[in-house]
This record gives structure tokens, C-alpha cells and sequence, in this order.
């Protein structure tokens, strides 16, 4: 959490040591923009519910590291941040840096565990530059080949994919698994993790592009479009065994394919309901919540949703298995990039509309 | 299944054979009486549903034993079966015996395996006698104390309420579990093993009877009535710190004021849903579906659904717990009887309201 927080409250600017701060870091950078929330949304954000403000950057203290952001990452979750309701996390407050995960490059250190031009993983959010103790930074693993695959593929949506595919999972050889966003950060390692463990993967994303690359380039059995009007009874076609496992990162429309197709002892890891997000109410009756849970009684199926930072202790086993998956060319992963932080509003927007392709990610500095 | 089938279609009488079968038996049984499905219900079952039939028994065949029922359980899951839709378990025919767990004493053999006088587990349903060539039927174990209770205590309530509370309520000391039907034959098993296990155990029950006799006798902390208008809010008061595991076998009302309290990480092995096996609709207002994935994300909650036919690999360790628990004082058991196949149909429908306090079972013969 103190991550977080906005640094400009953290002191009045002590001048000595600014000063001295500055002369060993040469050129140092005296201002800040970032993007903070303006006002909570009612329903899909838009461009009103976000300011850019440019603040000045104190001097570092001792202790303190700087980093600039390089790679900032957008995530369906950050749209639960900006709501007051209750969630997993607390809810960023008004007037606050936006949240998320950047990989950063320490431009400054007067802390001992970091030397400027260390690349590190953070949750700086939505801004440029950020201080920190220290506390909760980690540098980059070696083995991840390009920094911003920590965000990704080889971060917290790789191992969402895997600790969902496998641990609550459990896929068996020549089962059916079903995921949506299947070209996205998490669906398409889903899918990836799938076919290598033997079982018919059906991906669903929007659009014939997006569908052809799941097919062609991830490797799916078979991809629908959820924009078109029978994806009901296509998804149907393309499971003609049924589904064993449903990893859930949507919701609304697919869930509702989804439900009559589930096998009986199915699993649904349930890591997202991005279609739901937005909701500023419930859907119009007939109250459907006791037939799911009949469905779930007479299948005896599992549910069961998972927040990630639970799982990090499997962080080792992930970047083992992710890591030589990717060299032996058996996970592809594809970036959607948008430079420049003031275009961070637009892209995050793009989520709720399926406008990425790919792992959407922002390139704050080169 | 071959237990359920009517023996009368086995085939027209053999009379040589009868003739030898019945001076073997001395005063052989001639004439059976059962209660076959007349109609199927539409919502609640009344009596027009059932219809008691006097049929003739037939000589039994090399390799067969004739089964007079002692003792029927009737249960909850019956209701599914009376119905055409899919469920987990083939539906009963129209003019077909009704189903059900059986305490029953062979009368006649002409199968090595059983003698004259043997007490067997059966399912040969709601009728005094079945004919049966031996499969699925089980001698009772020696370390049940009395017969019935093997289809209560010591029987498929028991092991439900042991897999369901154990296996996949994976209760920790010092947590809140809430179970409904909370002197029934599963319900008060759960409470009873939830205690031993060294948590909260909080009841539901209709009537304060019912709830006197699950605190005072059965050792829960607290029991709610149904009844009483303010249940939601006893409910809540009775679980200060949230519920950790919810054993679901009831729906309903009792599940709308659960999930409010329910705390991250809770588990909900999912049994049963007798307060909405009469449903014919869903009821109307907003769907609320949504919402209870969203909840199941939000605090990462496990639901599994169970059928406890799949489960019966733990019947060795579930009779040794349990006969050492009984024999210790710790777990308690009521019946509730109804004598007289005849009266059957009225005691099954009593258990849509609660009417029954303690397992639910039929003495057919002494």
C-alpha cells in the first residue's frame, strides 16, 4: 500500500538535501505528471473521470529510491479500484495517482539495495515518477527476456493463467476448457497452458481477427466470435463433449452460453467478470441465482475465485514452467501498445470494449 | 438401478419353481403392497401423486432372495426423482415404485451369500418385499448399533453431512459454521462434527422445539428459527465474526440471509436445495446471478457441489469416526418414525415443511 501513496504528501521539501540529491544525479528530473481519479464512474469510465496533473518531485531522502516509469500495465481490476464499493482491495481515493503495476528504472537511489538504471518491477500507477523506500520494489528476474513481459505473460496475468488453468483447474487429458479473452493477457496463456497439457481448448473473443489469431498463432481448436448473434449455439458446436473446465474472466453473455454446456464435476477458476464491471444494476428478473446453484448441486461442480496475491507462492514453479514453455516456442503472447501517458485514459477505456489485441500495456518512457 | 425395477416384469410365474420356493419358506408372503408414482407433481407433492398397489410376489429363482422392509428412509432427494427434468439420477417412471434406502430382513434365499434372518442395506424403495438377485445389496455393517440407523446416522445422511463438513468444508478451529435443517438427519450431524472439530456451530431449525433441542442436546452455539421474521439479522448476530463455511442444503430464504455474511475464503459444500425442489419458476425481481459470481470472486469463495454416491471411498474412515463418536456421547441422533407403509406419502410431504423433527423414517415391519 505505501506504494500507493502520493509522494508529494510525504514531506515539505528539505532543501539541503534536495540539493545534494540533485548534484549527484546530474540532470534530475523536477516534474511529475500523473493521472489521477477525478471522479468515480457511473457505469464505463470516461475521459471526465480523470485528470493529468503535473506536481513537482521532491529531493530523495535517505533511504529513498526514484523510478521512472517505463512500462505501465492496464488491467480489467483497476476498474474495481475506482469504484467505493467493497472489493478485494481497497478502492483508490479521489484526487489519487491511479493504480497499477509499471516495470520502472531507478533514475536515482540513496537506497543501498538499488543502483540507478536497476529495472524493477513496482506499483507505481498511472505517473512518471514515483519515490519509494523501497518497500515492495523487486528487480526484474533474469530470466524474463523483454521488461514489460513482467507485467504480462510472465506477471501477474501469466501466473492468473496458470494458477487458474492448473491449481484450481485441475484439467485432465482430453477434457474440454473453455476460456473468453482468448487473445488477452490471461486467456491467451490459458489457452496456451491447455493445449499443452492435452485437452481441446475453445477460446471466445471479438472479432474475426482476433479469432484467426487464437486458432492460428495460440494454437486453439477452435475460437467464436461473441459479437456474432448465434454464439450461443456456435460455442455449443465447438464443444460437442461438453465443458470441464470454464476459466471465468468475463461474465454476462459468455457465462450464459457457458452454463448449459458445463459437464458434471466441471471446474470454473473464477478470476474476473470484466462484462460485469461496469453494472450499475442487476440485470431485469427473472432471478435466475437458485437455478446456478441446482446447476452446481446436479453437476457437483466446483467454483472457486481466486484473487492472485494469494497464490505467489507459486511464483517459482510459474517462471519455470513459463520460461521454458516460451523458449520452446509453445507460449506466444502478443502486446498492445500504447506510448504516452496522457493516452493511458483512452486505452484503459478501449478494455470494457475489447479494443486491445493483446496485452495492453502503456510506454511511459523509452 | 437393478434394485429399482420392478419384479413383477421379471418375468410370468414360474409355477413349479413357486411351488418349491414356498414349501422351502414354510408360510411364504404371497401378496406385496407398494406405492408407485401415480402423477408427477407440480410444485409440492399431495397424495393424488402416489397410488398403494397390492401385487402378487413370484417364486424366487436360483440365485435370488426375497427382502422384507423393515425400515424406509424417506428423504429430501426423493422430490428430484418424482420430477421428468435432468437431474443427477435417472427420474422414477410413472406407475414405478417410488424409490428409497432400505433396512430390510431376508425372508427367502436361494442365493448362497444371504441366509434367512440376514439385516441388508437395500434400496428396494417404498414396498414391503423385493425380489432381488443380490447386487448392490450389503449385509449391515456389525458396528451399527441398531439397524436403522444405518439409514440415518450411520448411513448416507451421516456420510453427507461427514464428506461435506470435512472434505470439503475444510473447517479450521475457531471458525463460524452455519448449517439449516439443523436437527435433521444430515444437519445435526454436521453441527455435532463442526463442534468436535472446534468451531462455532450455528444452527437453523424451524420452531424453538427445534432449536431448544439443537443447543441444548446437540451442542450448538446458537439456532436460528426460520420462522421468526427477524431471521436475517439473528443470523447475523449469532455469527459476530461472518460465516467461514455454510453448509448448503436447504436454499431459499436461509441462503438470501447466508450470503451477506459470508467471509473471504468461505467454503460452501452444496448438498442439497430442499426449499426450492418444489419451485416451478424462478422467482421474479432482478437476477441476482451476477451478483453471486461477483460475490464468489470478490471473496474467493469455494462452492462445490456434491453428490455422495461418488464419496463412498470414505465410508471405512466415516463408520470409524462415527462409532467412536457415538460410542464417546459426541455426536447425537433422533428419528423421527411413521409406522405403516400406508402412511408414507403423508410423512414424505411433512418433510417439505419441517414437520418431521429427526431423521424421517417408516417402519414397515417389526
Amino acid at each position: 500500500m505505501q506504494s500507493r501513496r502520493n509522494f508529494i504528501a510525504a514531506g515539505s521539501l528539505a532543501v539541503g538535501a534536495a540539493l545534494l540529491a540533485r548534484q549527484a544525479l546530474g540532470a534530475a528530473p523536477t516534474k511529475n505528471r500523473r493521472i489521477v481519479l477525478a471522479k468515480r464512474p457511473q457505469g464505463e469510465p470516461t475521459p471526465a473521470d480523470f485528470r493529468l496533473e503535473e506536481t513537482p518531485i521532491p529531493a530523495l531522502k535517505d533511504g529513498e529510491i526514484l523510478m521512472q516509469t517505463v512500462w505501465l500495465s492496464l488491467d480489467p481490476y483497476m476498474r474495481g479500484r475506482m469504484s467505493e464499493g467493497p472489493s478485494y482491495a481497497a478502492s483508490t481515493g479521489l484526487n489519487e495517482v491511479m493504480i497499477g503495476g509499471t516495470v520502472s528504472r531507478v533514475v536515482a537511489s540513496r537506497n543501498p539495495k538499488f543502483s540507478e538504471g536497476d529495472m524493477v518491477l513496482s506499483y507505481s500507477g498511472w505517473q512518471e515518477y514515483q519515490i519509494s523506500n523501497g518497500g515492495g520494489i523487486t528487480k526484474l528476474d533474469p530470466r524474463i527476456p523483454r521488461p514489460s513481459y513482467a507485467l504480462g505473460v510472465l506477471g501477474m496475468p501469466g501466473i492468473t493463467a496458470y494458477v487458474g488453468t492448473l491449481d484450481i483447474g485441475q484439467p485432465k487429458e482430453g477434457e474440454t476448457l473453455v476460456v473468453a479473452a482468448a487473445t488477452g493477457a490471461v486467456g491467451s496463456v490459458v489457452g496456451q497452458i491447455a493445449k499443452i497439457k492435452g485437452l481441446r481448448a475453445v477460446g471466445i473473443a471479438g472479432g474475426k481477427e482476433k479469432c484467426d489469431y487464437a486458432v492460428k498463432e495460440l494454437g486453439f481448436d477452435a475460437c467464436i466470435d461473441h459479437r456474432d448473434a448465434n454464439m450461443p449455439a456456435l460455442l455449443k458446436a465447438a464443444c460437442p463433449k461438453g465443458i470441464d473446465v470454464y476459466f471465468e474472466n468475463v461474465g454476462g453473455a459468455v457465462w450464459d452460453a457457458v452454463v448449459p454446456l458445463i459437464n458434471t464435476h466441471a471446474r470454473i477458476p473464477l478470476c474476473g467478470l470484466i462484462a460485469q464491471y461496469n453494472a450499475t444494476s442487476l440485470p431485469a428478473g427473472p432471478d435466475r441465482s437458485s437455478q446456478l446453484m441446482g446447476m452446481f448441486l446436479v453437476k457437483q461442480v466446483k467454483v472457486q475465485g481466486f484473487i492472485i496475491s494469494n497464490y505467489f507462492h507459486r511464483m517459482p514453479a510459474f517462471l519455470g514452467d513459463m520460461s521454458q514453455w516460451m523458449q520452446a516456442g509453445r507460449i506466444k503472447y502478443r502486446e498492445d501498445i500504447t506510448r504516452g501517458l496522457e493516452n493511458a485514459p483512452q486505452a484503459f477505456m478501449g478494455l470494457f470494449k475489447g479494443s486491445n489485441f493483446g496485452k495492453l500495456l502503456v510506454q511511459v518512457a523509452d
